[in-house]
């Protein structure tokens, strides 16, 4: 018999279609693999000039926008919304709009092109942590920005139009819909409780384990209970926060090292899938908040998104997350 | 500069990201070919017995389960809810769930395999239509069943598993997430205004005429003021009405001519693209309301769904409504 469960935090409920359970190698699917730059790729050293000029980069040698560096941060080339001017909204008969002000900018993770979070080194990936932090910190001075998202697609089913390893950063002047429904749910766990939701879920989900797919002194690593995919996994920190950047030099290079722990699981288990990776974090012009807390969500890309799910917000998972968190435990570190 | 503009229903905003204006012809994608059913396909005539016993059936010749029909429902041979039992809500420590109950059935359009909305007959289609209203009136007396979606995945790429002409009908327990922010966001309008939002949209959209694709008198096709996706459209009946199921005959055989020729053009214009099709309708147990105004929503599949937009709920679309209703009206009927 199949299973509705209900999303805590958002109250969107999912069908786990426990009839057609899937295991890993059920999913049709296609194994991401570089296929090199080939020298023309403009995240590649010596490519430099083609990317606008440079915002952060930390460095072994060489001056901006040359060779020698270990992570590189540059705007967009093609962004999706504009840095500069002031924030205009206006209304248009029944509607409304505003211009559309922002920031969207580039992390590239590594010179190494063929490269993949799994097969980094725990420094390499702690420094991309530190390069988020940073940015986030800069950014978030800019009043204008009510939210910033730092999210990454791997491979072209996930929407990756490049396949150097790189993270986008996007800074939006209202916040989301999707980020408001979380937020708001967890304060209104908050407020009836106060306690935060997803400090009650870590503890919860690390007493009874059988959604656990590793944990350390710092963070846990989770199938949600009512997850929309196959395989959708949480990273999220013991230590109660509501933003990313405040994360402290202990626990980014804790993070580091289970972000590369968990890729080389999903690696391994679901042979190197595509995959969307999003931080979610309280909006920056926020002060801490006792409700909400940071977390990054990963979701590989193993069924399609159809009618029923636009029409809808329901989602089919054909995978319990009981079963998935199984697979990935099992899986060993390598 | 790009701009953000905002969905009156729902409250999501959108990028219309202009910078990056796209052309139809700009969209990489895949025409949806059919290879044809080769005689194994379980909805082609003959192979009544490869899907479980009809549920309805509209037909020239033969009896229940043999060739001779001309629209056949049936149940889905791979539910995702099971029909059967009663409904029980559980919790599961902080967590809440319920068993899956509820209908799936699939509405066979034509016997002939390789058809599409836009080959069909106006007589076929108006036919496909009366069998969605006679399944959601016999549906929605059995009172555990909340909401009905009915959609169409056309083509694998929007995430079909069979090529045969066919709809899906789902019957859920609940009201789903996605459909009580319409339905409350159209509500909070209505207790403003007095007025039905989408009865203004029409009002609005047809005396401006820059989003409209056509109009006839009983139904608007517009390119929507906030598409999350290029070539989104969505066809409204004028006339106010909150279920599709109480649709009377005359509107349904407009509908009918209505969809075939959206259809024709949006095939003409996206060189057959797979699509995603959804009817949106009130919750089937609600009495008429004045604030609901049933509707479909048609997605084609041209851009991917990636980290940026499962992140934030935000959507980035490059093609502004405006130049794809131009690219659709300017396609001409056949």
């Amino acid at each position: 018999m199949p299973e509705l469960r209900k999303d805590p935090i958002t109250g969107r409920w999912v069908i786990i279609a426990t009839d057609r359970a899937k295991r890993p190698n059920d999913f049709i699917r296609q194994s991401v693999e570089p296929a090199g730059g080939g020298g023309i790729c403009p995240f590649d050293y010596g490519n430099e000039h083609k990317t606008p000029p440079e915002i952060l980069s930390y460095r072994n040698s060489g001056g901006r926008d040359q060779p020698g560096w270990r992570v590189r941060v540059v705007p967009n080339k093609f962004p999706v919304l504009g840095i500069e001017g002031d924030l205009n909204r206006q209304g248009e008969l029944m509607y409304d709009k505003m211009n559309g002000i922002g920031a969207h900018e580039v992390i590239i993770e590594t010179p190494e092109h063929s490269l993949t979070l799994a097969d980094m080194t725990e420094r390499q990936i702690e420094e991309v942590l530190w390069a988020f932090k940073e940015r986030v910190h800069d950014l978030k001075r800019d009043r204008r920005f009510r939210y910033i998202i730092i999210f990454k697609n791997h491979g072209e089913a996930a929407g990756a139009s490049l396949e150097h390893p790189h993270c986008q950063l996007i800074a939006l002047p209202v916040i989301p819909k999707r980020v408001k429904e979380e937020v708001d749910g967890a304060r209104q766990f908050y407020d009836l409780k106060e306690r935060c939701i997803y400090c009650d879920i870590i503890q919860q989900e690390t007493a009874a384990g059988t959604r656990v797919v590793m944990e350390t002194d710092r963070f846990a690593v989770i199938q949600p209970y009512a997850p929309r995919f196959p395989f959708e996994t949480w990273i999220l920190p013991k230590r109660h926060i509501s933003h990313y950047e405040e994360s402290d030099a202990a626990v980014l290079q804790n993070f580091a090292w289970v972000l590369r722990s968990t890729m080389r699981k999903i690696e391994k288990v679901l042979e190197r899938p595509a995959y969307n990776l999003m931080v979610h974090s309280a909006p920056v012009q926020d002060a801490e908040l006792p409700h909400y807390h940071w977390h990054v969500e990963i979701i590989p890309k193993l069924t399609k998104v159809a009618g029923f799910e636009w029409g809808t917000g329901f989602y089919i998972n054909p995978t319990p997350p009981e079963e998935s968190a199984r697979f990935l435990r099992e899986a060993g570190l390598s």
